[in-house]
């Protein structure tokens, strides 16, 4: 796959989350499906953004493999921010610079480029291979698994592998072998019925704000561990092998507090911030809202919570326990309400056995030879992963080549272009090995 | 003055906060200078909106006697809550409806309607009269103070009177003598230099809305007392009489509770609602703002703080105490600041000995004979008041003919046009009583 194919398919702005941009969203999957025609590549829509799906299933009596990623991207945020337009791809330093360009266009025309290269040079793929390209990943996936149930036949395989995610560092090949789950719950506690002055009113009731501040004041101690009843309780404790694979992520604190900019790290004791950041539920107060600028009791104040899971933890069973330790601690004077926000999604980890990780980190080596091959885990959340294995019961391999310094999700995002060489080579051969061991 | 006058000043929509209305606020100003041709009324220009000043100084050997009132307006808030449009008066069951009806404009001409009645029927005023009208009450008053300063001479009185402020119930007449102070503090905790993604840093960092909501929860005791050091220390504890004569003011704690909306009623042991009402510091978290409903850790939380304060609370300390208190149990992690908010005003409470109450019940009792006139307290704040003391050295009596179930501040604002005749006999009465007593 060629740099040319990339730059045309980063200009073109397929922002998922820009109803404006929806026009834009379908060039970008019929784009795709042009590009794949030689694999039957079609556009097939969903209850949002459409899907691209393609396959070529020559390989009889091999495995099949069934290749995710997403082709919509992150909105640009503040224009002025970028050096050069978003969408007008640059190359500066052998980087091409454009919203997408990492978060995953170019991992997935690595993706794509290896299987179309495997086409040519010989007419033929080592493993059946179906390719599955998202258009709502950027969004929160919200028409995913229902599609994934609805084609359930044209997308059976024996593993998935995703060309989204990142590489931890640019210097060290690694692979993710796992994601914390998410979950969002909003607080809600009302007091009177309408707004107060405080002038008048101020004494007599209890402000929601208050009660509201009095009781998520409860959910952490000092340290930064969470006390709510029950929320700890499938939490499968750390191993010795899980903190000797933590421990050999490159990570350097000074430098992390430094990027952060905090005046001091902050979390539970007992546990290094890489074990917090990766493998440690959070519950985050990502908002307050209530009241204004001015001498006022608010009638209503709110909270928007959200954690972030681990193995075996079910969102829903979090959002009762929150629910339950608000409700049992909202006083007198305020009622309390907790409800779930739809798409909770639990945490993902890979089978630390599994042959596509063996592959993979063979793969890895062949490209990046005499490199030491990570395994690595996210802090952040992988929606396509637990759906796949929800709706399809697939295990999904994290394959991806870009790495968590190119700027997704902010301005001036980049993608190396030794990576998209790296990519397409390294996915070659890993069809090659998974037809062996899979 | 006639119901006529009080539409035609009504219908100008002087709301000083609007700077679209800029022209109207000055418009009300022309239409009542001219109103007070035969006092020399006239326009006096401030930092901001103008004063009206006016004067009748033939009482030789008289006291001097200042009447306050302000004549612009709230901003009429939602608009589709009016059943009739809020600058078109119109009279229902002998009520006349219209912003500002209230809340002062009906009031203000009960006063100036008394002045001119008394000249046109004796050619005289039995005390020197000086008068002040205001056109940024709504606003804080901002270029009060300096205005008073810089016309101090024309302003010189023996006490002054202010026709704003409100009856406690339409069916007692009663005369306010007390006020709270008020004070605004915004607290600002910072933790990461930028907005971190939630899944990316959670467990590394300290949220700063987290670290706030601990902070705050440490202000008040369950039963609402305020706990910040130094903050109760100037507090004069209510005696005997301030209970007893709070007491006598009419309040239903059910009807109350009904009204506000709230499940109970809340505040410290040992003090009545009322009491805590009108006669207690309060300390409310007006606002808390920060994040976002997404997974983000913001960089920043924020609260706005406001205050109620009684007699001898001065606002710079208590801003003071409730700094070092805040600073002081600011979590490693992050920082925090306090700002006190420019406009605090310290408590107001007149002389119960002063000639001028003695007047006010005495002219009370004439206009309602057979009635008790109550004292009461007013739970806001009147800046006015504190300020002409301040500047000018004069007590201020609340002489105010709106009642507080008036909606003023809120949609379909009345005044009761009773109150109207009333409060022009009670002027007159009282200027006749001042000439006496004082």
């Amino acid at each position: 796959m060629t740099v040319a194919a990339l730059e045309e398919l980063v200009a073109i702005p397929s922002v998922s989350g820009d109803p404006a941009r929806r026009d834009d969203v379908g060039r970008a999957a019929a784009w795709l499906a042009k590009r794949l025609e030689g694999l039957n590549g079609r556009v097939v829509p969903t209850a949002g953004h459409p899907l691209v799906l393609a396959e070529w299933l020559g390989a009889e009596g091999a495995p099949t493999v069934l290749v995710y990623a997403h082709y919509d991207v992150q909105p640009v945020g503040e224009a002025s921010a970028w050096r050069t337009p978003p969408f007008e791809p640059v190359i500066r330093d052998e980087r091409m610079y454009g919203r997408g360009t990492s978060d995953d266009k170019g991992p997935m025309l690595a993706a794509l480029g290896a299987v179309e290269r495997l086409l040519e040079e010989r007419g033929s793929l080592p493993v059946n291979v179906r390719i599955l390209l998202e258009g709502e990943e950027e969004i929160g996936s919200p028409s995913l698994e229902p599609a994934l149930l609805a084609h359930r036949d044209a997308l059976q395989a024996d593993v998935a592998i995703s060309a989204d995610g990142a590489m931890w560092s640019a210097e060290q090949p690694s692979l993710n072998v796992a994601a914390r789950g998410m979950l969002a719950v909003e607080v809600s506690v009302r007091g009177p019925s309408a707004d107060l002055h405080s002038g008048r009113h101020g004494g007599a009731v209890l402000n929601p704000l208050q009660a509201l501040a009095e009781i998520l004041a409860t959910l952490h101690r000092p340290d930064g561990a969470i006390t709510v009843d029950g929320f700890m309780d499938d939490v499968v404790e750390l191993t010795g092998d899980d903190r000797f694979e933590i421990a050999e992520m490159p990570f350097d604190e000074r430098a992390y507090r430094a990027e952060v900019g905090s005046p001091a790290l902050h979390g539970q004791n007992g546990y290094t911030p890489l074990e917090r950041l990766t493998a440690r539920p959070t519950l985050e107060i990502s908002q307050i809202e209530g009241g204004g600028r001015y001498t006022v009791i608010p009638a209503v104040a709110r909270a928007y919570l959200t954690c972030r899971l681990v193995p075996d933890q079910d969102p829903q069973r979090i959002a009762a326990a929150i629910a339950r330790h608000v409700l049992g601690r909202c006083p007198d004077g305020v009622t309390a309400s907790v409800e779930e926000v739809p798409g909770g999604i639990p945490a993902y980890a890979m089978r630390r056995d599994h042959p596509a990780l063996a592959a993979a980190e063979e793969a890895l080596r062949a490209v990046y030879p005499g490199r030491r091959v990570l395994r690595t885990r996210a802090g952040g959340t992988l929606p396509a992963a637990v759906l796949l294995r929800r709706a399809l019961g697939l295990d999904t391999l994290l394959f991806s080549f870009s790495s968590s310094d190119e700027g997704f999700h902010g301005p001036n995002e980049f993608f190396r272009l030794s990576r998209l060489r790296e990519g397409t080579d390294a996915w070659a051969r890993l069809l090659d090995l998974l037809a062996e061991k899979l």
